[in-house]
């Protein structure tokens, strides 16, 4: 074979999608460590470390909280492979991909599944909710937090409390809103959770991180049937995250140096702060955006901070704009998916990227992009107006 | 929290076990690359040259020819998952825990396993193999190239032709052999195969590239069921690395990224050049290896270059040894698995560390710590009958 293969070069991207987000160059150092051994007992100690990490990110004392090799998809089978035997009754909430998605796992495990369903930009009605946990024993009620597909913020308090008074597992996917937007995994009541790496943590696709509370743990070790999944079966893994150190499968070394120095930035920077820092960043560019004269798909009190969908505007070439912005200036941010597809565009603003520069440099961009694409709007007055959220 | 999470350090380990080996400094510089989309143009070109790559080191044409987002038993999961539903008749060769595991993997698919079974350290008698497929009609045969466990390298002609006569899907896990055995997915009739990045890759764990036929994909097409894994149904994830590119999961940019640089050092190196100086090194080693006094699990003829097992001799401690090892000399070596447990080391010479340096260290430092336990040997000795291999 002649061909030449050359150097790995890749463009300066600012990424403002959907995710993966801009990794922090001590993530991308800590990849470039050297890779020891998966039972070599320095490994064991940068595990546990991890381990201690994640339940402080999901505000978790669950044991079994740990990160399973494969991206965010990954932990969502996970939660749902492992919970649901075939014949069980789920619960599903559907209003956007992912939240179809989790219905399709569930099907997958051979699980009987309703959904309750919303506006793909709406949140899911409690009200609904509790009416169908009323007409049938569910084993499991399963809600995205930040739905990536719409940016709607699904508020969880009053489904955790119905769940735990008909005593049905609560799952939640939070993808898109760890480390970015308020969660308490044992202060709400959620049972199981999982997320990804790539979104709020800004460290590379790579992981889910799922936690289990007793309740599901021990729905677990009452199955009557394996999980179907060997690899991504619990009652094996967790012997080699606990005391055990039983081999499963050989770990994902670097990819868990990444997340061990991305959750040990998240760490310094604090909690609270990170939050709030997601919050005034999209209050700046929601500000900015409508000065643009764009309209947001969410209402702002269901908006989650991580991300946000914009209308695009009559006439204007959805792939054209997103097109300029990658090429032009190197930014990317996401088209729509399902339902929205088409109407609107999908912006990131996580982990790294939750940053002033970002709400600038998008809004100048755009602004300066939809100009010319016939669409007239004044950038000036958009970076004015996200200015004084800053200034508030 | 007040606790302090400090830098990450690990030790420089030569890793001489059974996967992962080191990594190439350029692999470890292409995985700090930044992370760019998993839809961005730069990406997919990324992606193509990954997949050519791919084909050209199985030596295959096959279309399907991609990198699972996952460890190595995720590619196994994979090829069972796709390939067989409930109710299908597997056959699968076991002499050793990968064997094992392939049976537990196609038993949660539902299917009707049946097996033929070796004793650990030997390879599979295809006599046995072509009996037991007059006796039933199989949709799959299944076996190990180079089983992890025990260091035996099954030839795979006769399996081959016998699965091809029959019309039986071939399936072969070659996550120890490919890239320093031996292998040609189309020469020899492969239909199914899966692989690690961790062993003669040189790659740091994290995907299984896979590689199906046209026959294996038809298959596929022809399932009555949904594959039951969503993450690993191949129906969606080749339309993903195919010419449609419809989004399916996050792929692990930088995964892909080690992926790359690791198939381009391979590459340029030469397939034939590499799988000599595997065989070169291993035979060194085992010179070495029996002029200390020790005896091999294996015979030579099925002997795998990657991966030795070396029996342990009595009296001597074998987690003394391997600790020994690891802490005065930073040398990872594997213990046994399963059967072979407390019997036999497990030396890998694999990828980067298949090197005159790797035989020459281990033999030095496993002789004096032998010695030093009381096992009375000559390191000299080994030194000198394991150069006379470099010098033939």
């Amino acid at each position: 074979m002649a061909k030449e293969y050359k150097e790995l070069q890749v463009s300066s991207r600012l990424l403002l999608g959907p995710g993966p987000s801009n990794v922090h160059p001590r993530v991308l150092k800590a990849m470039a460590t050297p890779v020891i051994g998966h039972l070599d007992p320095e490994f064991l100690h940068i595990m546990n470390e991890t381990m201690e990490l994640l339940r402080w990110l999901f505000r978790t004392k669950n044991q079994l909280t740990i990160p399973m090799s494969g991206t965010g998809s990954l932990g969502m089978e996970t939660c749902f492979v492992n919970t649901l035997e075939a014949g069980d009754a789920a619960l599903i909430c559907v209003n956007g991909v992912f939240g179809q998605r989790m219905v399709d796992n569930a099907q997958r495990c051979g699980a009987r599944v309703d959904t309750v369903s919303a506006p793909w930009g709406e949140p899911i009605d409690p009200g609904r909710v509790e009416k169908a946990l009323a007409q049938k024993d569910y084993k499991l009620l399963a809600v995205v937090h930040a739905e990536t597909s719409t940016g709607v913020l699904q508020p969880l308090e009053d489904l955790s409390r119905m769940a735990r008074e008909r005593g049905t597992l609560f799952l939640v996917d939070t993808v898109t809103s760890l480390g970015g937007c308020p969660l308490e995994v044992d202060g709400t009541g959620i049972d199981i959770c999982y997320s990804g790496t790539q979104k709020c943590l800004s460290i590379p696709p790579s992981l889910a991180p799922v936690t289990f509370n007793e309740k599901a743990a021990a729905a677990i070790g009452g199955r009557k049937a394996k999980v179907q999944s060997w690899y991504q079966d619990l009652s094996m893994i967790a012997s080699y995250w606990g005391k055990e150190r039983v081999y499963h499968h050989t770990a994902p070394i670097s990819s868990i140096y990444a997340l061990r120095e991305g959750l040990r930035i998240i760490h310094e920077e604090g909690l609270e702060a990170r939050i709030e820092r997601h919050r005034t960043n999209a209050a700046a560019f929601w500000a900015g955006v409508e000065a643009l004269g764009l309209k947001l798909q969410v209402r702002e009190e269901f908006r989650a901070p991580s991300l946000t969908t914009v209308r695009i505007p009559g006439g204007i070439d959805d792939a054209a704009v997103r097109k300029a912005l990658l090429m032009e200036h190197n930014i990317e941010v996401g088209g729509g998916l399902g339902d929205l597809k088409g109407k609107v565009w999908r912006v990131g603003l996580m982990g790294e990227n939750s940053h002033a520069n970002s709400v600038f440099l998008l809004l100048a961009a755009l602004g300066g992009i939809l100009n010319r694409m016939g669409f007239a709007c004044s950038p000036g007055e958009a970076l004015e107006e996200a200015g004084k959220v800053y200034q508030n």
